[in-house]
């Protein structure tokens, strides 16, 4: 059996106090499966004597985590400190410099600077390894990496960041709005105290480069991700999309067009009775389309301790089993550059909900305006208020305004959005008209 | 770069074909991303000039595959011959002695040979790779060899036979009975002219049996799986499913229990909005649950030529990139040995279908015979013939039989059969009633 593979541990936190625990519950199973034993030997953290649930004091301490990854009783870093820059980033260099292999769930620094280490892991022949860095326990990474080594990839799409899908999940089961949602899940842990980072679309933007950088081999581009967050989405959307036949998700999606790459992170209408539709609550979903697959879709626990830690552990084993894939599934000299396709060009079906003035030549004007940029209609429902209860032709003329739902056919959003700035400009809606992008499975 | 990896190929109908196609594509980049490129350098089949959707001319030829198995002119021999015995089982064995890795899509061979051959290619250090032979595109082999390896498997389950869910999606979605649906897969060519293998359920429990071999780390039990077919599944079951919030799937499960394991192959009802619920015709699915992740569900294409090329060349670029796991993830000598949980003591809910003569005394003996076993009833549903639509409280007294639905409580198969056999004994129901087990997911 080949020599243990020293371990040294960089952030002992929940993640990293589960892999602790981890490595100590299944140590033998491990050593029968890898052919190779694990040894913790050592461990860096902010403070050396908080209380945590991992005993730590039989490793040897580092104050410094950049001393900790260059230093002889290490083969494999593992960084679980997190954060885009800083010690964690200047660690990571460190340990790829000195020839150490690299573990870590940190995609904010690999989002921002995943070339540049992945170069450094290349020149060093050592892995750089980031299973737990997209949806937690989904092997998203491993599946690129390996099992779909045989496909050309078109599109990889997913929902990526749990605390979005509970909102949104929870504003849709017990009809409730998106505020009274969000603080209840400030309360439960599920999302921060200030929310953006989540519900703005950016954590999810983050994972979705890493994603499609290894799905098409092309370099890294997180700022040609359009971002759009669920802020916007009202109960009112959420309903019209049940009665259509839709959930709402804020789905990641990386898209092969003819002009390029699309990398976009906004609110989606997905069919209902898919199974996407059905990934509720923190679960994450990551789907791929490839050549001769078809599709594959992967759904499970998307953050958490436990299946991080799980991930992180997977992938120690893979280092201790010999298995060192180029960090981005390709070698970086063999990944080419990033062609943006402009989001004006995305083509797609819209939702689109006005609340419409009801006074004549209002919908005619509104028609115009689509028919102006080509849109064709699918559906339109014009939803009116409960208390008035209409018979079929018997609408109300107060003039107050009146929702509408309607869905597009596929078009552009080039042409969506000139004709809302159409609509709104002419002054026949009461407010802004809200705009879902609508994807086809 | 290392030497091109030398494949030999016996079998080239449609997934062989579909092989050598997908190597062609790709050859580019499978060698970018293995490191070392991948070179077919000869072939064997039944007939060698048959007309093929690939040109086989310029391979050597090989008229047994037993002899092109043990060439020295390949390094991997991929079987793609099919068969439980015979020439593929002799011609493995004849690569695995001859020290030469085998990637095979033979999920009957390995389901009764599996353990033999398995210690061959211990003994041997070779690769057996066979991630084609469960769910086609779906990566389930390398996800419990890999991915899942830091967790314990408590579960595994899923849909694993696409003619059976065809025909179970096609009756829910149509509306239309057993035969008729039957009679179109045949005809569309998802289901064989003898459908028994797919729709009595041996497919599946063929794929079970290597599923639960390697996530709970015993040998392999073929024989001790429970197999019951969807012949019985009627549109009123399916019917029944709707209203009660279920859809009917016919599932593989293996379980780890306190009395042992657990392997079924059975109709099963899932709870609908469930993402197992949403997938639908011939679509795979396989779902493990791990003591670190909770639960992964992965859905993709279970069959056809091009998603099982797919997961064929993926085992072969393993092998080139130098990943040789064990075959059923641990040495065959750590395997522990099956042990049996009996089925009758399999515990769950369950639906239960009667037809029950009307007349006075029949449920009060239906009931009493529940109890007499300790079987509590999660919801009844008495179902009248749409004909007499009477109101609430004026049923029809024609003593004719009337369909009643019922959902148990968690209970046991001992209990329920012993209930269904004093049922039907009192004679108050007009058919053997029906029984469909329910998953708790």
């Amino acid at each position: 059996m080949a020599e243990a593979l020293k371990l040294g541990i960089a952030g002992v936190g929940t993640v990293g106090g589960g892999v602790l625990q981890l490595i100590d519950k299944h140590w033998d199973k491990f050593k029968a499966r890898a052919g190779r034993s694990l040894e913790v030997c050592a461990v860096s953290a902010r403070d050396r004597h908080k209380k945590r649930s991992a005993d730590i004091s039989t490793y040897k301490w580092f104050d410094d985590p950049v001393v900790l990854a260059t230093s002889d009783d290490i083969d494999v870093y593992v960084e679980l400190i997190g954060g885009e820059e800083g010690v964690a980033k200047d660690s990571i260099e460190a340990a790829l410099k000195a020839g150490k292999h690299v573990v870590t769930a940190n995609k904010a620094l690999l989002a921002h600077h995943g070339m540049a280490l992945a170069r450094l892991a290349d020149e060093n022949d050592v892995a750089l390894n980031f299973e737990a860095a997209v949806a937690g326990a989904i092997p998203a990474i491993k599946t690129i990496q390996e099992s779909l080594i045989a496909n050309d990839i078109t599109r990889v799409y997913g929902i990526m960041n749990g605390t979005c899908n509970y909102i949104l999940t929870q504003m849709q089961k017990e009809g409730r709005n998106f505020d009274e949602v969000l603080q209840e899940a400030q309360d439960a842990g599920y999302a921060e105290a200030d929310p953006t980072f989540d519900i703005g679309g950016y954590d999810t933007a983050h994972k979705l480069a890493l994603l499609t950088t290894m799905a098409f081999g092309v370099e890294t581009s997180l700022e040609s991700i359009y971002v759009e967050g669920i802020e916007k989405i009202t109960l009112a959307d959420i309903e019209a999309a049940d009665e259509l036949g839709y959930r709402i998700k804020l789905l990641g999606v990386g898209l092969q067009t003819d002009s390029g790459i699309e990398q976009r992170v906004h609110p989606t209408m997905v069919p209902k009775n898919t199974p996407i539709a059905g990934v509720d609550g923190v679960t994450n979903c990551i789907t791929f389309d490839g050549d001769f697959i078809g599709e594959l879709v992967l759904i499970g626990a998307g953050a958490g301790a436990s299946p991080t830690a799980s991930s992180v552990v997977s992938d120690i084993l893979d280092i201790a089993k010999g298995i060192i894939p180029p960090t981005f599934a390709w070698r970086t000299e063999d990944l080419v550059p990033y062609k943006r396709a402009p989001m004006r060009a995305h083509e797609g079906g819209y939702y689109i909900r006005l609340s419409v003035y009801d006074r004549p030549g209002a919908f005619a004007a509104i028609a115009a305006s689509m028919a102006d940029v080509g849109i064709s209609l699918e559906s339109i429902v014009q939803r009116l208020p409960e208390s008035t209860m209409p018979g079929l032709d018997t609408l109300p003329h107060d003039g107050g305004p009146v929702p509408v739902d309607m869905i597009t056919h596929r078009t552009t959003e080039a042409a969506v959005r000139k004709a809302l700035q159409a609509i709104e400009k002419e002054g026949n809606v009461e407010e802004a008209p809200q705009m879902i992008r609508i994807i086809k499975l």
